[in-house]
């Protein structure tokens, strides 16, 4: 007791000194190469907090979409950040890039210093000297949150990346030649396949600018982003290759456009921009992108990067890193437990992004330009995963950031012609990625604790519209019949089990809002789920349009049993909104713990684990599969079977064997920051199993100490007694002095501030 | 005498009147179905005098560019405009066509009414049964300045065109049935071909508005248009299908997207919306199209068409029409003539275009949202037709107009990444159509009348860069040499005498500016054709570059001599800006004179009418094709060798054999508008050989009586004396009341108005 109580002085002492002139650096802490190997699907590149902007080397992206088989190309899935750790070559730096995804698109405006003799074909992994691709040594890469460094073979050109929120920022030192290419791919791109770029556009204005943008569709199906890029000397000629399969040139015959014509247009179009360098000298580039206009591009430009000094905006990048990483300050048992949680908050502050020019105009889901008023907005809302743990983080940490992403929400189910809030909003576009409408998940969430300021009726109407658009996903079945019928609709029960919570959440809103109407019938729709439960045979199982459940049924397969990314095992226990009716549908506490046993300890079979998709074998404890959503919340469930001991193990187990530091250290995708705000929330102590209410359930924190800045003024300590790597178990909890009676604390309870002490059985 | 005073009192009398509660319908005097038939490339739908939307029947488009042959397909070039007189089907109505050019887009947004069963595809000329395309009967037809109807046969429905500057107006009268179409072809479009089509949206916003864009690539590179669409009563129904050859669907998968599926996006679209429709019923589409947005097509069609009487619009679009007719008032010698005079009238004021939106928003050619800032912004310049007469007669009654245009030459200049004045300003698009760079004819002249307001030295220093741009069609060889050698660049006579030209127009205006350094250097480089004469065989001659003629050379041959859509006989002429010296250079007046006797009388030799396009046979006289531009101003030639009397006998026969009242009364394309200038300065006795200069070149007038309203307060009345269809050659010419010494006048003495008074041999 005592020396642990010195050690918390001592943190303490070091935070209250971190307040002074020489303030902690956190970023040493993050190791952006975590999840770049394998499945994690992170990328290694520059980008500040929510920044628009993710400056990224590719290694690879897979130009191939598999239609037929719904796209099931494991080569495809490796690629969704456009780079695998242990890849041999570089083909370029893209500008944007999703983190953590299971599916993709992105990688726009590849840029790639070459020197030497003109390369524009970008070459292959295995063939990288048949184009301006490299090679290079890993021992030359380094990166740290906002900052990306690497040695090209080729040329032994030494590239370093920074970035603004949307601008990103190229600095190339090349030895001294009068043969310097930039090279600017527009027809790269993630997961490119024929015909994904629609036009691209590209204005040579004068020596040392250039705009023009990138339309495609893929994932998103009418995405358009703009540029305006600025060499820091004068670039001695440009040129440019349209590779079209079928060029309409009209009278533009008159000009030979491939050499130093100013106007470049076409669907597959590489440019190149060629200099002479002297000796030490440095190239270079800032990179501007807006979703408005290259007028906007170039505004954000000059807004956000007047000048020339990289040195200047690397250290801006790592000190708006450093004031988010500093929202929750930790003391670790192991020294890569602190490199593991702080990598989990860079990971879970890189997205939503920032999705509006400098000015607030930005391109709204009606493909027509908006202005922001009176919030900030984002867009990659990947909403299947980050309504889970995510944005109930955003809530503790990032209350304002979170209130204009609901703003944001409203905007996109303003402009919607469906209308409905994002499923999954994708720069100016729905991609209807995934299941259930979590949107009214993160509202009602936001309305809960108190975040949003804006109009809880308008917010009650556009979850109530969003929730009533029959032609979604089996909606107007489940409104008629109280679930989807799996002949139908697919994965029938995992869309009737999220729609039931999705409605508990909106009657929570009606309930705020003094809406009985709204409220009776949202909770009445809540209960669907018991539609789709088999008592017979104990699992939630799909039902058919004439009542009668699928015959032919297996419990342990993932796929047309009814689940989407999982089966009855792991995704049949979701009823967060009513926990306590979910045990005694299984049969009450002790049959519910016994299942809950198995589901941990029984081995999956080796078919239904290549089955699982997105995650490693590392991500699979049994039946559960943390690599992938939908069980998050299971480990926390023995809370409510009274051996709230069992999720504090489990709790521990998965913290310990599934997140690393090192490039395979995530199991699964990290989506977008879901997989990341889960172990932040578990190493704190807590998690939200229940989005919407006010209530955390308990588990076993990793920390020794935790300092959790609310963004109301207030901070949460949390504190554990006896805390080692053997002291799984929870003796006591006490919040400012008082014993919690459960395996459960409040968020009001929280929000004030104070103390958490969490005393560890030992 | 007393006859013709008499009339000229009892028409005065009659103007006089018209001032008063009744007005002359000159609308009456407009036959739009001229120059539909055969190679005029007019259409006959319905518009507003520079409107946007020209709402139009199109009979065929011909999806065909042949590029191995440069495009030079027969069939491709009757299409012009969408439509053919003769031709027995109609596929729909589309909101954009150009009047009279020869190369060709637009058709953007076909909308087709139909009835009973559902058909998506619009079958083909031969086979109209196949699809939604229908015959009608020629005399269900009919057409007038701003209102078109006809009488489809497939179900009978009798359509009803008008329009507004900005949205076109249909109203259907159809019988009582419940599944009537409203097809809305996306893929539709004038010279379609493969891929033409980049990227097509459309957003049904509710049951009665409908939203989106047309984006395409073909003459105009990178053009969108967007579109706002109300129908009068809500639909029952509606969806789509898109054609693309390859579909990523993503996550659209979980939709039926062809069934009410509100927002649809492709390269291949047609949607179809359905209706139940009373007895009686007519049902009404409001079809506004902008630039700049949906956003924009929504504000104008709001703005322009608030509410749903069809004939009030109508009637509004006829007195627009009314007050530019009524700007020139003729009494003529016969019926026929009134009606092919108001009718080129007509044809002369439908473009250029206002090409911005209600509050002044238009993309530019950066394509970036600009605001018109103190002008209306124009877009359809067809420079190298339109600079010989038509600006020159915009000057005369449309000075704002012009002057506006002048400002939207300069906005593009401003715009342009080369940097260019217009060559071919196409919807936010440079098409480089042709050859010159004649916007600096267009802004010399509007200077020479006064007529510009805005700022002498951004005008001179716009076409001095404009003038030096080399990379622009030989203008580096012709900096370097004084001439285009033909061995490095085509067509390099024609570019010379052109290029000479509008280097003569930029020194006119360095005068005015008061910069001798400029007006020295242009006026050295508007003596360039000098180069490209050959005094050995009398004849201009492509030179090369060694500074020898090209060896094999015909002088009447149209390919490969050194001229563009033209020969040495009718293009060689070409020295507007020192007629005196041309005549000089061709051995003076009197061998000059015998030159042009024999080029109005040598007979083409079928080969060389074959290879003029554009034309029909009509339109040629001996060697000279009025059907085509580069020699508009040789009949006035006659004038410097001593012979007026020739050049009156001239005019006047291609007046009255050029110009009929018929479908095919034009004899080449009317080419924007400048063959109908040419007409009307012909008409009223004058034309502006040398644009840019004060001074016009008397003919011999067609009408009795013209009272030309010059804008500016000031009317100048035009009186023939003696007049008669035998009466051809002009006897005297008095201006208020003095005798002009020979056969030119000069604007700065019309411009204040009064009378000029033809007396006629006789």
């Amino acid at each position: 007791m005592k020396n642990s109580a010195l050690i918390i002085l001592l943190i303490l002492f070091s935070f209250a000194h971190a307040q002074g002139p020489v303030q902690t650096d956190f970023t040493q802490f993050v190791n952006p190469f975590i999840g770049t190997d394998k499945m994690g699907h992170t990328f290694p590149g520059a980008c500040v907090p929510f920044g628009m902007v993710q400056l990224s080397p590719d290694t690879d992206t897979i130009g191939y979409w598999d239609e037929e088989n719904n796209g099931y190309n494991k080569k495809v899935y490796e690629y969704c950040a456009g780079y695998q750790y242990d890849d041999p070559t570089i083909v370029g730096f893209s500008h944007t890039h999703f983190s953590g995804t299971g599916h993709s698109d992105l990688g726009d405006f590849l840029i790639m210093p070459t020197k030497g003799k003109l390369q524009l074909n970008p070459g292959t992994a295995d063939h990288p000297e048949k184009g301006f691709r490299s090679t290079y040594q890993k021992e030359t890469e380094t990166a740290e949150p906002g900052y990306y460094a690497v040695k090209l073979d080729d040329g032994g050109i030494f590239c370093q990346l920074t970035a603004t929120e949307r601008v990103g920022f190229h600095q190339y030192s090349i030895h001294e030649t009068d043969d310097v290419h930039i090279i600017l791919d527009l027809i790269h791109g993630i997961y490119n396949y024929d015909d994904k770029n629609v036009w691209t556009f590209v204005r040579v204005e004068n020596d040392t600018l250039v705009t023009g943008y990138r339309q495609t569709s893929g994932w998103a199906r009418t995405r358009t982003v703009y540029f305006a890029l600025v060499f820091s000397k004068p670039m001695k000629n440009y040129g440019h290759k349209r590779y079209d399969e079928w060029v309409y040139r009209g009278f533009y015959r008159k000009f030979n456009e491939e050499e130093k014509f100013p106007e470049m247009a076409g669907r597959q179009i590489r440019a190149h921009f060629d200099f002479k360098i002297e000796e030490h000298e440095q190239l270079r580039v800032k990179f501007a992108i807006s979703a408005v206009s290259t007028e906007g591009a170039l505004k954000n430009l000059q807004t956000e990067i007047p000048g020339w000094n990289f040195g200047k905006i690397r250290q801006q990048a790592k000190e708006k890193w450093n004031a988010e990483l500093a929202k929750i300050k930790i003391e670790t048992m192991t020294p890569d437990e602190k490199i593991v949680f702080y990598t989990a908050m860079y990971h879970a502050f890189i997205s939503p992004v920032i999705y509006e020019d400098v000015d607030g105009q930005y391109r709204g889901l009606d493909q027509n330009i908006h202005q922001s008023d009176g919030f900030t907005n984002y867009t990659i809302f990947s909403l299947w995963d980050t309504y889970r743990a995510l944005h109930p983080l955003f809530n503790l940490v990032q209350p304002q950031r979170n209130n204009d992403m609901v703003f944001s929400m409203l905007a996109h189910f303003d402009q919607s012609v469906h209308p409905m809030l994002p499923v999954w909003s994708h720069y100016s576009n729905e991609n209807w990625c995934m299941i259930g409408y979590h949107s009214v998940s993160v509202i009602s969430d936001a309305i809960e604790k108190g975040i949003f300021t804006g109009d809880i009726n308008h917010a009650l109407d556009a979850c109530v519209k969003t929730a009533e658009y029959g032609p979604f996903d089996g909606l107007e079945y489940y409104m008629e019949m109280g679930y989807v019928p799996e002949d139908k609709n697919g994965s029938s029960v995992s869309k009737t089990l999220e729609y039931a919570y999705d409605d508990w959440a909106i009657a929570q809103i009606a309930n705020k809002a003094g809406n009985e109407e709204v409220y009776d019938r949202f909770m009445k729709r809540s209960e669907n789920y018991k539609h789709v439960f088999d008592p017979e045979i104990g699992f939630m199982r799909p039902k058919l349009s004439d009542g009668s459940f699928k015959k032919e049924f297996d419990p342990l397969d993932t796929h047309g049993q009814g689940f989407i990314e999982g089966n009855a095992w792991n995704y049949g226990l979701y009823i967060p909104q009513q926990p306590h009716v979910l045990v005694e549908m299984y049969g009450g506490k002790k049959k519910f713990t016994n299942m809950l046993d198995q589901l941990f300890t029984l081995q999956l079979e080796d078919k239904h684990i290549e089955a699982n998709e997105d995650i490693t074998r590392d991500g699979i404890i049994g039946l559960y599969v943390h690599g992938n959503e939908p069980g998050h919340h299971i480990p926390y469930l023995y809370n409510y079977t009274g051996h709230p001991e069992k999720t504090q193990e489990r709790v521990r187990m998965i913290c310990n064997t599934m997140y690393r530091n090192t490039p395979d250290g995530l199991c699964g995708n990290d989506d977008c920051g879901q997989m990341s705000a889960w172990y932040i929330f578990s190493v704190l102590g807590f998690y939200p199993v229940c989005p919407g209410s006010d209530t955390y359930a308990l588990g076993s924190p990793l920390v020794k100490l935790a300092v959790i800045d609310l963004g109301n003024g207030k901070t949460l300590t949390i504190k554990t007694e006896n805390q080692s790597l053997e002291n799984v178990h929870v003796k006591s909890v006490m919040l400012n002095g008082k014993k919690l009676d459960g395996p459960f604390v409040d968020y009001s309870d929280l929000i004030g501030g104070g103390e958490v002490v969490f005393d560890m059985v030992h």
